[in-house]
C-alpha cells in the first residue's frame, strides 16, 4: 500500500504551511516547499524508506530523467530494480535541498514579504536547516525512522547530521566520502567559485532574475574550478592526460589545444543551464559553515553519544577533497561513541567523483550493509 | 670587475636589434627588450654567473624592493651575502621572462608593426623561447657558460630548457618543484584561470590597455584559484583551520568570515595592482605547452644525452602541484643520460610555495650543491 506510484517525476508539498521553520542564522522561513521524488514502494509498516541526500550541484532526480538536462538521475546506477538501493525492496526518497533551485524553496523563490525574488535577501541556511526541513518531509510522509540515510560529499554531511539531531530517526546511515567539518582547503576552492560567481556583472549583487543577462560566465568558472577538485590527478591523466582535442598538433593559441581544456569549457557551459548562481553561493556557504566537532563543544563523539544508528562510512583512496583521513575521523568518533560502525577505503583512482560513478567496491559495500541491516530490521521476508 | 654595479636596479637592454628572433610558433618577434636584476660582481673569467629564473607570477626583482608593491624580492632569502646565492661569491642574474610585464617585451607592449599593444596579437611564447631569449642575454653580458641556473615551478622549467637546448652553457642547473612536462590536472587549472580572466567584460578580447577598466575582477579570481593549489592541505590547516577573521561568530552572510577566505581575496586583490591579465594567459599558455619528452620523441633521457651539466633536482613533500614523483622523473632521465645529478626531497607540509619560502633544509641542499660545483669549477679561491 502507498499513495506514491512507484517511479513518480518530482513531486512538490508545502512545510510548515503557514508556520515559521527556525533556521540556524536566528531567522525562520515560512511556507518551505520541498520538491521530492520517490521511487519502489512504502511497506505497511512505513520501515522501508530510504532517504537519499544529494552533494552540491544534485538535485531530486537522483534516478529520473533531469528535465532540463534530460540525462539519467546522478544516481541512476545505484537506485532501480536489483541495483544496490534496490525499489523491490526499499522506498526511496529523494529531495532537492533546502536553498535548492530545483523545487525547494531558494533565493531564486518569491519573498512572501515584498513580492519578489529573495535573491541575496534569502536567509543564509546550513545543513542544519537542510535536515530539519527534511525532517518535515519524513513527517509529511508519516514515516517514523528511515531504514537508512544516504549521500555522498554534501549528502555525507547530511546524513551525518541527520544521525546527530535525529537518532531515532535514523536506523542506518551511510555517509559517503564527506567530512564532519569542512576543511580550510575546501573553504578556500568555494570561496574562489563564490568569488568567480560574484566578480560576473551580470551577478548584480544577486538581483539577475529579471534580468536578461545572468552571471553564466562567472558560475561556469565556479563550476570549472570545483570541477578539477572532484577528479583524481590520476584520474586526469588516465582520461586526458596530454592528449589534444581535435587536433594533430598545438595550435599555439588559447583554443582548447587540450582534452581536459576542453572537457572543463563543456562542464562549465552545461552546468549553467541546470543551476542558479545564488543557490550555488547559497549552498556552498552551508558547507563551508558545517562543523559538527564544533557544534558539540569540540568532540565529534559527543555528537553520535549512544547512537542507536549502524553506520557504515565509505571512503576513496584517491580522494582529495575529502580525504580517508577526514572520514577516518567520523569513524574514530562513532566507535569512541560505541556505536556500531562498519568502514571501507574504496580503493580508485577515480577521487572525489568516484561516489557517483560505475564503483563496485562501493557498490558491494553498501548492498551487504543493507542487506545486513534489513535483516536486522525484519525487511527480509517482504 | 665589472661594469654591473654589486646592487643594481632594474635594467634593460634590447636584445635581438633589428632582427628577428625566432619562435616556437613559426613566427617570430624583433627587438625583445629584456629587463633583468643583477646582485654580486661578475668575476674576471665571467665564470661566477647564476641566472635566476622566476615563476609564472614573479619578475626580475628577485632581491631588490618590487618597484610596484614596495614588498623585498621574492627570493631575497636565498640572495645576499652570505646567503645560499651568495652575492660576495656569485653574480646573479634575474630577468623578467619574454611574455612578462615588468619590462621584457609582452602582450602589454607596443607592437611595432601597428603601434598599439599587442594584446592577443602578441604571439604565443613557449618555455623554449623564454629561454632563447634569455640566451641572448647571456651573449650580451659576454658570459660563456652560467656557473649555475636555478629556478622553481617554471624556473625549474626553464632550468630544464636551458640544460637540454644550450648544455655547453650550463655548468651546472637546480631545478626546483618543477616537471619536465605540464600534467593534465595543472592545465586544468590554469585553463580555470584563463576562463576566470577571459569571463571578465573588462578584458575585452585582450584589448584592454586603453580603457578605463582592467580585467582585474578575472584575474583576481584566477589568482585565488591558484593561489590554493600552491599551499598544501596540512599548510592551510595549519594557517588557518576553521578559524574565523576578526570575528567571535559566523556572521551568516558571505563576508569573508573564516580567515582563509579572507587570505585568499588579499591574494587576489594585491596580486592585480602588479601583473598584466594578458601575460597571465601567455606565461599559463607556456607552462601548460612545456612537454620536454614528446620534445625529444618521447624520451626524457634523450633531452639531456652526454651532458656535462651537473644536476641537483629538489623536490617538496607536501608539494601536490608538482609532486615528487614529476621531479622523480626527471632525475630517473638523467640517471638514465648517465649525467651527475643528486636528488632531494625536503619534508615539509609548506606545499608548492616551499621554494619561496624559509626552507631550511632546501637552503642547505643547494648551498652544498653550489659549494660542491664551486670547488670543481675552481670558484673557491676568489
Amino acid at each position: 500500500m502507498s499513495v506514491y506510484p512507484p517511479h513518480s517525476g518530482s513531486q512538490s508539498v508545502i512545510l510548515a504551511e503557514d508556520k515559521a521553520m527556525p533556521l540556524d542564522c536566528g531567522t525562520s522561513i515560512r511556507d518551505v516547499k520541498m520538491a521530492y521524488c520517490t521511487y519502489g514502494t512504502l511497506n505497511a509498516d512505513k520501515s522501508n524508506a530510504i532517504l537519499v541526500c544529494h552533494a552540491l550541484t544534485g538535485d531530486q532526480f537522483a534516478a529520473s530523467k533531469q528535465p532540463i538536462t534530460g540525462k539519467n538521475g546522478w544516481w541512476d546506477q545505484m537506485i532501480g530494480p536489483g541495483k544496490v538501493l534496490d525499489t523491490d525492496k526499499y522506498f526511496i526518497v529523494s529531495s532537492n535541498v533546502l536553498g535548492g533551485c530545483m523545487g525547494t524553496t531558494g533565493p531564486k523563490d518569491i519573498n512572501p514579504e515584498t513580492g519578489s525574488p529573495y535573491g541575496l535577501n534569502f536567509p543564509i541556511i546550513t545543513i542544519g536547516d537542510m535536515v530539519r526541513a527534511q525532517a518535515l518531509l519524513q513527517d509529511y510522509l508519516g514515516i517514523d525512522s528511515w531504514f537508512s540515510l544516504i549521500g555522498g560529499s554534501m549528502g555525507g554531511m547530511q546524513v551525518l547530521q541527520w544521525a546527530s539531531a535525529y537518532p531515532e530517526r535514523c536506523f542506518s546511515a551511510i555517509p559517503i566520502a564527506c567530512a564532519a567539518r569542512h576543511s580550510a582547503q575546501n573553504i578556500a576552492f568555494h570561496e574562489v567559485g563564490r568569488q568567480a560567481v560574484m566578480a560576473d556583472p551580470s551577478w548584480q549583487g544577486g538581483d539577475y532574475y529579471d534580468s536578461e543577462t545572468k552571471p553564466t560566465a562567472g558560475l561556469a568558472v565556479a563550476r570549472m574550478a570545483a570541477h578539477v577538485t572532484y577528479l583524481s590527478e590520476a584520474a586526469l591523466h588516465r582520461k586526458f592526460g596530454r592528449n589534444l582535442q581535435d587536433r594533430d598538433r598545438l595550435t599555439y593559441g588559447f583554443d582548447a589545444d587540450f582534452q581536459v581544456e576542453s572537457y572543463l569549457r563543456y562542464q562549465g557551459i552545461n552546468f549553467v543551464d541546470r543551476f542558479d548562481a545564488n543557490s550555488y553561493l547559497y549552498i556552498t556557504r552551508a558547507m563551508d559553515y558545517f562543523d559538527l566537532v564544533e557544534d558539540h563543544g569540540g568532540s565529534l563523539a559527543n555528537a553520535f553519544q549512544k547512537t542507536p544508528t549502524r553506520f557504515c562510512v565509505v571512503s576513496f583512496s584517491s580522494d582529495w577533497l575529502f580525504p580517508t583521513s577526514e572520514n577516518r575521523e567520523i569513524v574514530h568518533a562513532l566507535i569512541a561513541a560505541a556505536a556500531n560502525v562498519s568502514f571501507v577505503e574504496v580503493e580508485t583512482d577515480k577521487g572525489h567523483d568516484a561516489f557517483l560513478l560505475d564503483t563496485p567496491e562501493m557498490f558491494k559495500t553498501i548492498q551487504g550493509f543493507l542487506q545486513s541491516s534489513a535483516k536486522s530490521r525484519g525487511l527480509t521476508d517482504e
